[in-house]
């Protein structure tokens, strides 16, 4: 479509604020068409975008973003922001190498006030924006936009509780669309759709308030008085229970239907200048305004590059996660004791087919990490195997239930952790690259992480069928470097050893752990032609290093170089510098790791290159060791 | 007292059963005698204890311990409990080397059924054995013993959103003390406030039920007409709001006065079979039955040995935290952008005094400690300085905000660790070993471990004033080995610099950080006297390794050893020996660390020496390495 006003006019704050409606309406097509061109080819999150796009326009139509502070939850809905605060021009290169980020980053724009990526961080962030506001008598706005699969985060219930209580002046938009990534579970989706029914009134009462306010002096008394007499006026008319949000000490006001543009800047002006917290329920719906999005939100919430007429998403390769996930099927037909356990992530972690062949063993729990583990160890004190599927890095909010709730009691659990190692395009915030680390802090776990597919299901399958206390097995993202029926060992027993995976020669040996061992299978060729010839050993089975079996593998090699997708503190590599040491092991042992977890959104390759971990990168490494000798 | 039930009767739970009241009663009395008598002695968590023995006892008369499940939340209110599932005798050796836990412990007694001593999991892992239960169709009673402080963490509300969801059969006792640790913040405090005012009618109600449910079919059906019209009559009566659990999805039952066992008994039987959650709102006093506690409830939270008759507490020495607090005070009375956050634990931190002198740059949080983080993230981007103060286990909590709310934007907040290291009595719940390896897998963080008392406010001066990023300062419990004005240096700008804490000589070099400096120079002077001469270097600043200036210092050295008080993996001792390869340092590194970081209650010298870190074991690991040269 051609923009009239995209890149066309200097979308100031005050230009956004003086639009007519209809001008609005124009805007709000050429964001949708903008974020559906770009993420149709560039992949990125499309439901969420496509529902808030009025939500943001009126946002920015009442408030001013050079002054005030927009917290975005999650942020993988500030497409529309990004495009209106400056970014449009740029907005073709998003999520790609060098582009602008799919959330929002302080370091790309001053108009992006805090980095969000995990879930239910904004009320939090917002509150601590608000009291700083306060502190110093300044007097800009202060709004969290928050989903309410969000909501269902311990963090979030937190931030509203102390909020309640302080009186803060500050903004919680609800955007309520029933989903988080898959459809919402919890008590509190049920009370949601309690209030969602009695929206015709409220509608009502935000013209009332907002003609009333216009008033002034009197206005404003009559609004108080109103406010007073809620309560009652709704038990009357509505038999409806006063919001969970007012008990909490929040002013609720809602629900508002967040694609009428008007409304919402009604409801806006009419409650922006409360002195308290106040919480507005806007009712939006994924995928808005994209057919196939709004029919199936879930398939293109995070999505690859898709065809926009057919809607069909480019070719879905094999995974680790679906290996992960038809192992897990098959050895849950075979093991009763499994369950699993999903953090609002059916689909993201693979367990939708095990979530259908045996829903009574499958639990979703909400976007509730923290939940998930340690109910995962009430389950497993009472005998069952729990499966918690959790990505790699969502899965750092449970780091303190991990070890108390079940590793302290050691207890059975198995910990399916998905994305760990280099994510590509999501960017920093959700690289799977601490967990070698956290998981190696943890008193008798064990920590496998697979090469391949084969592999994978072997790991799986020690981790739920030979283990007793527990167990982590983490895999990447994406396909495998190896063939699908590749493996090192034939016996599933051997997943737990270390095996030769290619070279010979007593010049350098190279240790891997999980599918970087492809990387080092090519860095040992690329030796061979500088003229070094050496061996690379792979193997799962991080914690406990299995020290005697490398050390007669490696005998007779001086230099010794570890390689692992994740950082080098608390590492497979420095794990084994300081082993080798206890074990009197006499070689030089260089750690080869990501030196900065902070790498940016590119492709999954490049960002292994950026990292150092590539076959060139770590030939190269090795090489000049070698020759320095 | 005499006892005349404790030690004398068999207490079965039958016998607990059968009991009239006034042998109730009795009991009652004997076991506060008994707790008080203990705690006076040894210390432990006494305020809490007291305020639960008539719950503890009607629990026992209604549910079957051998059989049910009570998982008491932090568990720090378990003692009555122990005392009457058979661990009378062996009640004097609470918190003691080889004694009974002051927290629920499966490896003590079956019937423990669940580890706690961190805030918030019991009704997620009750969750998962009434899952447990209901997947095997048995049906046992799942109960949740949890304080409305442990309501305000995270945690506890997921939990709540999955079981308002799931509808598995559960109880939830609210064990309402209108206290954490400290009195209750939050707007769910307000809330139960409210609840509280109309316990007259709740319990009249709980002995019309009891009374209707006798009547069996008829009674059962005029029940679920009460429970139908219990809204609308308590707006009628009442004017109050109906439940916020009810909204989320639970059967709220109360409020009932905790100190009165024939009504708790009568509660419990009446909600016991309805299949649902259901939350029991109990109203209990801190301390009840010693006047000392009932008055001043936090001085008797956590308590050493005190004077029963006079409730004076043991002479409270200098300590970390008190050094700490003084110096904040100091710093933030010339640094105007320093505030201050607590998680619940405004007294345990030292945070009272910086409290009432800087009231509107305070902020107590709750139990929140994920929320504390993150709202100072939104503190420090605004361009505050939050000194976030946390003890260093229940710091694990926020694992991941640190990461994503305040690394990642490399904000400047600066983390007050306390309780870095052993801890003694509370056990392996409570140590602070994980903290280097978790603040080491944070990017952009400086991590400083001071000393004594003079290192520790140089640091945090430096923490405060110098950093611009993300600080983290750990000092441990307890008072410091070192003179109070005693430190290595007298610049403070070296507080960052390692420095020689004594000895000469080539043999070996020992490196140590933070406080365990003490046992390291007491090596130093063992291993003299059999024939090893080395030096001794102490530093603060685990994070980045300062490895020039170490490297300088044990040049011609070839043994070095690292010694911390915390876990080997990814702890300061791994970096070095990861660290100096990289540096070309040809040094045998060999890391001295806690092995295991489950070591059981005892004095903090005793978990030492168990640990391998005293100044014996230390000397002798040394000589060990030497001799074998």
């Amino acid at each position: 479509m051609e923009y009239k006003i995209l890149g066309k006019k200097d979308l100031t704050p005050s230009t956004l604020k003086t639009m007519t409606d209809s001008e609005r309406v124009q805007l709000c097509a050429e964001l949708r068409d903008k974020i559906l061109n770009t993420v149709s080819v560039n992949g990125g999150h499309l439901a969420s975008n496509l529902g808030v796009v009025e939500l943001t326009v009126s946002l920015l139509s009442v408030f001013d973003y050079t002054k005030d502070k927009i917290v975005f939850d999650v942020g993988h809905q500030s497409y529309s922001y990004k495009i209106l605060t400056g970014r449009f021009n740029e907005f073709d290169t998003l999520r790609q190498k060098g582009g602008i980020s799919g959330f929002p980053r302080i370091s790309e724009s001053e108009y992006d006030c805090f980095d969000t990526g995990h879930s239910s961080t904004s009320i939090s962030a917002a509150l601590g924006m608000a009291r700083a506001r306060d502190l110093r008598k300044e007097d800009n706005y202060v709004i969290s936009v928050i989903g309410d699969g969000a909501l269902t985060g311990g963090l979030a219930y937190e931030a509203i509780n102390d909020a309640g209580h302080s009186k803060t002046k500050m903004l919680i938009i609800l955007n309520d669309n029933e989903m988080s990534i898959d459809r919402n579970v919890g008590g509190l989706s049920h009370y949601l759709s309690k209030l969602r029914i009695s929206s015709g009134y409220i509608s009502a009462k935000a013209t009332t308030e907002s003609f009333l306010r216009k008033l002034g002096f009197f206005g404003r008394g009559l609004i108080r008085i109103i406010i007073a007499l809620k309560d009652f006026f709704r038990f009357l008319l509505y038999r409806k229970k006063p919001s969970i949000f007012e008990d909490l000490g929040l002013v609720y006001y809602g629900p508002v239907d967040g694609h009428d543009i008007k409304n919402l800047i009604k409801a806006f002006d009419a409650v922006k200048d409360i002195k308290a917290p106040v919480i507005i329920h806007v009712l939006t719906k994924k995928g808005k305004g994209y057919g196939h999005a709004e029919r199936n939100p879930s398939n293109y919430h995070g999505v690859g590059a898709f065809d926009l007429q057919t809607g069909v998403v480019g070719g879905s390769k094999s995974s680790y996660t679906t290996a992960f996930a038809g192992a897990l099927c098959e050895i849950a037909s075979q093991n009763r004791n499994v369950v699993a356990i999903s953090a609002a992530m059916t689909q993201g972690t693979g367990l939708e087919n095990f979530s259908m062949k045996f829903p009574t063993r499958f639990f979703d729990c909400g976007i509730a990490e923290e939940h998930c583990v340690t109910m995962a160890g009430g389950l497993a004190v009472s005998g069952f195997t729990p499966v918690v599927a959790i990505y790699s890095s969502f899965l750092q909010r449970a780091y303190d239930e991990m070890i108390s709730d079940v590793c302290f009691m050691n207890s059975h659990v198995v910990f399916a952790i998905d994305r760990a190692g280099f994510v590509g395009s999501d960017g920093h915030t959700h690289h799977g690259l601490l967990d070698i680390s956290y998981l190696n802090s943890m008193v008798n776990i064990t920590v496998l992480s697979p090469r391949d597919y084969k592999d994978l299901r072997y790991c799986l399958d020690y981790a739920i069928n030979k283990c007793t206390g527990p167990v982590a097995v983490r895999y990447p993202r994406g396909s495998s470097p190896f063939e699908v029926s590749g493996c090192l060992y034939e016996d599933p027993e051997d997943c737990i050893l270390p095996h030769l995976s290619c070279g010979t020669g007593t010049d350098y040996a190279i240790i891997s752990v999980g599918r970087i061992c492809s990387e080092a299978d090519k860095a040992v060729g690329i030796l061979k032609e500088k003229g070094y010839n050496g061996i690379h050993i792979n193997l799962a089975l991080i914690k406990p290093v299995p020290y005697d079996e490398i050390i007669r593998m490696i005998s007779g090699i001086k230099n010794v170089f570890t390689i692992e997708e994740g950082i080098l503190s608390g590492g497979f590599g420095e794990a084994v510098s300081s082993g080798f040491v206890e074990h009197n092991c006499p070689c030089h042992v260089y750690n080869i790791a990501v030196p900065d977890p902070m790498i940016r959104a590119a492709s999954p390759a490049e960002q292994l290159k950026m990292a150092g971990l590539d076959a060139d990168s770590v030939a190269s490494r090795v090489s000049k060791v070698l020759g320095e000798m």
